[in-house]
């Protein structure tokens, strides 16, 4: 499936819940499958931290072949034959505002000033978020969703769509996603924007007008950021203690039995894994992407405006749910999954919950489970598809 | 109970497990109560990341007034009358190689060239301060310990000491520890030490000689501590999704209730506790003390040298054990305290163990829990007392 993106430019102010307004902005999106003749068959797809509108199949180079390893980021789960069947479902991506893949976002040119927004673009919420995907909606000609997904960060917007457009959404696919962050998840959030901010080259956040790029600050946010994807399980069976290769440029090399006792240089695997990931994170990842995004997450809790009550505050959704929790995320625990599982039941609402035993924390959510795979495929195939007019 | 330290000077070099050996170096050491006239009343403590000598009691002013809140670290445990009672124990708190607080270390004088040490600062193990902890026992005249105690990383010193001096050791009091780090520790001290080396203050760990310190790397490790020395429980107790006090000079002032909308200030309470605490660690710790300490947890792994296999590493030790854990620790979880239960009582040894419900997470190895602390004093009373010449 080889995929292009689209751009939509908006010219109307879009209101922000900070006060604040973002003038004339662009959104960009891909799109999978066909639009029915009764609009009845599209599936809004809500992205994460480090993800965007590219959710499925592949770009092609200039001569149109696809790019090897271009694959979308929920490749595994949408198109055609898979559990959110194309063949089927009008599938659409879109990146959000804020973003540093297209939307506009803070690497773009403040019309205000000519130059970069930098720190200076609005901070943007899920609800925002959420306001700004109905809009492109509206500019797409459609009414009523079959259905919204997400997963993590995704879910809140999933979750907070059936509470803005209760009567737009007709299902929400919320996967490994909580009512708002614990203080711990807002802790290593903070962790991670301090070193991003503290970074000498972040320069207050105006690092492009400087010339410089605050990559130390966004290699340690990321490798935060990697040890909570994963479980504690899965880590000790994929690094565990073994010692860095023996042949750094040869990772398939037996690992070195000695150690070389140094506290500068990579002795563990796992050591070598997260730098590596943070160096690639740093080089093509803006920093106050980063920031946003976090606070994003920070934000997030629908209860706040409720007296703290997520009963109350979902007492507005009309939408069928699907949650889907992993065992071994702590980030984002079954415990959180369920808290919204009572809040829906409280108010009557249908639910279908899975809670899937997988070894491989929040990261689960992206990767090939069957279970998890077949239980997002019979809800899609029975309950959306079977409801559709 | 005002107490004096005292420095305790070695000149025999002492060869380390790198292949290195420390030259001519220097013990910074506390006692509380009494060695009787048999010997057979010292019980040793050894510390973790952030402590030192200074285990219990007060010091004194120059006028020998004590200094207010200058208590030891474990002085909820140890004085008179206490779980490890000074009235009946000689107790030794010594501060380890390579740190901060007294003992030789990177900020100390490298004798080669009259510099400070820093980053040239051999790196040390659990197994190289036990053998300096035992040539001071050698220097204070104890041939055999009543007990070796500590926590977390000082719990695998005292696991180390049953292995490296068998005979030396009666009791091994090893608190809320583990008989490796797991991959998952390794990483968070690894992003810790990525955030300190790479912080432009850190000139390669030889800051003294430029007159700097890494100052934004030390906060962003500390702030990564603290969230896991915390339990995702407690912290949403203590902190939960609260906004920052409304005066901040104030912290009892009601938290304000409404998002003021940044990403980078702070807006949660979490924030302003993690950023406090940094804040403070970066005055006063050494960023190469950092590094080596972590290193040593990195590196303690005694079943390393026997095929993995931690019950054939512990066939060596001769003493009595008490092991105690704690729920909602996820740093040194009670499973690792159980691995070690499981290795001892595969070797016969005689093992007491206790599994305390608390909510801190890993500090409440620091707390008052009275479960926790009638478990050690039972122990020290009757076990240890009862045995004893």
């Amino acid at each position: 499936m080889i995929v292009t993106p689209q751009t939509f430019r908006f010219t109307d102010p879009l209101p922000l819940r900070s006060g604040a307004s973002l003038p004339a902005y662009e959104l960009v999106v891909e799109t999978y499958g066909t639009l029915n003749a009764e609009r009845s068959n599209a599936v809004l797809i809500c992205h994460a931290l480090n993800a965007s509108h590219h959710v499925a199949g592949r770009h092609a180079d200039e001569q149109g072949r696809p790019i090897p390893r271009s694959e979308g980021w929920w490749d595994n789960m949408i198109g055609p034959g898979k559990p959110v069947d194309t063949d089927r479902f009008f599938v659409i991506g879109v990146n959000n505002l804020g973003s540093c893949f297209g939307s506009t976002g803070p690497t773009h040119t403040n019309p205000a000033t000519g130059a970069p927004w930098g720190a200076d673009f609005p901070v943007v919420t899920v609800e925002d978020w959420v306001d700004a995907q109905a809009r492109l909606l509206d500019a797409m000609g459609i009414e009523t969703l079959a259905a919204v997904m997400g997963g993590s960060l995704g879910g809140m917007q999933t979750l907070s769509w059936t509470l803005q457009y209760p009567a737009r959404v007709r299902h929400a696919v919320v996967v490994a996603s909580a009512p708002n962050l614990t203080a711990e998840n807002i802790a290593f959030n903070e962790v991670a924007r301090r070193a991003i901010v503290t970074d000498p080259d972040f320069h207050g956040g105006h690092y492009l007008r400087e010339g410089t790029l605050p990559r130390r600050g966004l290699r340690i946010a990321r490798m935060i950021g990697h040890i909570t994807y994963l479980s504690d399980d899965v880590m000790n069976e994929k690094f565990g203690r073994s010692l860095r290769s023996s042949n750094d440029a040869d990772p398939t090399a037996a690992a070195e039995l000695a150690y070389r006792y140094t506290t500068q240089d990579v002795e563990f695997q796992i050591e070598s894994y997260l730098r590596y990931q943070g160096d690639k994170f740093s080089e093509y990842f803006d920093a106050n992407t980063y920031l946003l995004i976090t606070r994003a997450l920070d934000y997030f809790d629908p209860a706040r405006e409720h007296g703290g009550s997520l009963s109350a505050a979902l007492a507005k959704a009309r939408a069928k749910f699907l949650l889907v929790s992993f065992t071994t995320d702590w980030r984002f625990s079954p415990k959180r999954s369920r808290e919204i599982v009572k809040a829906l039941l409280e108010n009557r609402r249908d639910v279908s919950y899975a809670e899937i035993d997988a070894p491989h924390g929040h990261d689960a959510f992206l990767l090939d489970d069957p279970r998890y795979l077949n239980a997002v495929r019979a809800y899609f195939d029975q309950t959306i598809a079977g409801g559709m007019a």
